[in-house]
């Protein structure tokens, strides 16, 4: 048995990948391969609509909103955000709580006027900013929900007038939103979504006020919504596999269950990081996250050899970011309660023989 | 037996197929599936590495040129090829061969100043237009090699000093190129190179001389080819299902083995369009493309009761676009020649009990 703790692309339910691999083989009975269909047939057109519905239900979003999956990967986001929503004579403001946020913050100067209000990289992304104003002229509050690199995560979400933007890309599906505090969410799907090659975005129909004459039709979020996130050809597989991963998730109680089991598996963890003597964690204690816990060994020359023990135990991919050091356990959706619990099991093994 | 004639998405090899529906049950023996592998890891590298790879030798391209494997469609090079390569004060030059071309020449003047100096619309790009002057001043020549909705397709490329920028993307892989000619190509991978999610770009690297500062970083091919197609994470199941088609490619004899047996197939398709009283083609001889054939019954009446036919023998995908109507017939690589055999019959044995 394999524990995947990779932090992206991630792990998914064992019956996701066992369907998405059937309909490689043959889609829906077509006999065709879901690679070879064509995604204006109605096997397809139905399962972007199934996708697209599901994210509606699944986050409580109304019909203020449009849902559109789209090719590629988030950072093209940092882009099409300013792009889209940021006026000329209109600055926005951006929250830097590590690499994604510092990447949407460059991207954001060159298409507009951006002004970091707050940042925590004095002490490395250990923590979430809070102490700051927000001037009400703002257009948009720019803000990474969860920082997959350094483990640190809102729990509540500034209390502002000014409308948020936010990247979700590594815990959206992990607990409720209440979607009118924003005008736009985007998360690239390789987390709790699906696989890699699609992002989603849910944005306020109201906010796309921009003349489309200005901006190029594929950057353009207005396409994509008349296009029902078909204007182009879309990336076919990836939806295919995050419309099923949405669908396990409806199948095992939706957003509030999962948002206990996330919580219990977090905490599971959190709690031995605690009591364990030969390791700790760095981040602000109420901005850790819930979706990537970061720790180290106080003795850094053990490192490999709890790695090489985590592998022994069947437990993968929880090397840290070569930025912070030490270790990285991702655990989304799709981590079982057992998988946590191998690790911590590990880690008591290793306080018992090396402390 | 189905014979698979869409578009695109479209057909792919059967043993591609399964090689990747296996790889979504375990990838290489690591217990994973490779939807939930990270990009990072060394099994992944090399499946990029190998892509790309194989592309540089199939396509005899040298070290001038770099090549990139980029996140969704083909639709957004008509904004970045513009955005990267068109510099202030200089004039594009785009040809007019059918709706791709079009949306191209749209994206081109909203980031540039585009001269469109030919078009075949007038005779609803039933042809290829050559008699044309090409300004040496232009910075880029834009063309559509193959136009997927119409069936046309450049046998030769206008000879100028011009560099030229094509689209390739229904027929990349079916014929030699002379790099040498190119300062960019790109193509989508959904008809000859894989599934749909990932678009391949090769660039001349002394074409890219504009400061990355106004671009955005997703937006910009320097970053790509920088970080070796993972300046973000890489939609890896479509690059792993493009690689393995790639391979197949090269097994099977590689470009020139491919071309003869794509000349055989539309040959004999043509053939059988010349020959049948019912049908016809109407695209200029000269053009016609050997990738997508488009042709019509005569007695439009019967095109239901054609396409019937041709489903109870098998063969799917052949309704044409709802711009030009009638039929097309998709003839990719992964098409065998028995599928157009099996075609040709179906029209045979209409005209024997229609004619």
């Amino acid at each position: 048995m394999k524990y995947n703790f990779y932090a992206g692309p991630a792990i998914l339910p064992h019956e996701v990948i066992e369907a998405s691999a059937s309909a490689v083989l043959d889609f829906e009975g077509t006999g065709l391969s879901l690679l070879e269909i064509s995604h204006r047939s109605k096997e397809f057109v139905s399962v972007m609509d199934e996708a697209i519905s599901l994210v509606k239900s699944l986050l409580n979003i109304n019909d203020d909103y449009a849902v559109i999956f789209l090719g590629g990967g988030a950072s093209t986001q940092f882009s099409m955000v300013p792009i889209n929503l940021l006026h000329a004579g209109r600055k926005a403001a951006y929250v830097d709580t590590g690499t994604w946020a510092s990447k949407a913050i460059k991207d954001g100067k060159v298409y507009g006027d951006i002004e970091v209000i707050a940042s925590s990289k004095d002490k490395n992304y250990s923590y979430i900013p809070k102490e700051f104003q927000i001037n009400p002229d703002f257009q948009y509050l720019h803000l990474t929900s969860n920082n997959t690199i350094y483990g640190t995560q809102y729990k509540e979400f500034p209390v502002t007038d000014v409308p948020i933007v936010c990247d979700m890309s590594s815990d959206i599906f992990s607990r409720p939103i209440d979607i009118n505090r924003f005008d736009l969410i985007y998360a690239g799907a390789q987390k709790n979504l699906g696989p890699a090659g699609t992002t989603l975005v849910i944005v306020k129909k109201s906010a796309l006020t921009k003349s489309s004459g200005s901006i190029g039709a594929m950057l353009d979020y207005n396409n994509h919504i008349n296009g029902a996130s078909m204007y182009n050809t879309p990336p076919v597989f990836p939806v295919f596999v995050s419309m099923l991963t949405l669908r396990w998730l409806v199948k095992n109680g939706g957003i509030e269950a999962i948002q206990r089991k996330n919580d219990a598996k977090s905490s599971l963890l959190y709690a031995e990081l605690d009591r364990n003597s030969l390791f700790y964690n760095s981040i602000s204690r109420e901005d850790r996250s819930d979706m990537n816990v970061s720790f180290h060994l106080y003795n850094t020359e053990l490192d490999d050899v709890f790695l090489t023990r985590c592998k022994e135990a069947g437990c993968i991919g929880l090397a840290g970011h070569r930025s912070v050091g030490g270790f990285r356990t991702s655990i989304y959706n799709a981590m079982s309660i057992e998988g946590v619990q191998v690790l911590t099991e590990v880690m008591k093994d290793f306080e018992d023989s090396h402390g």
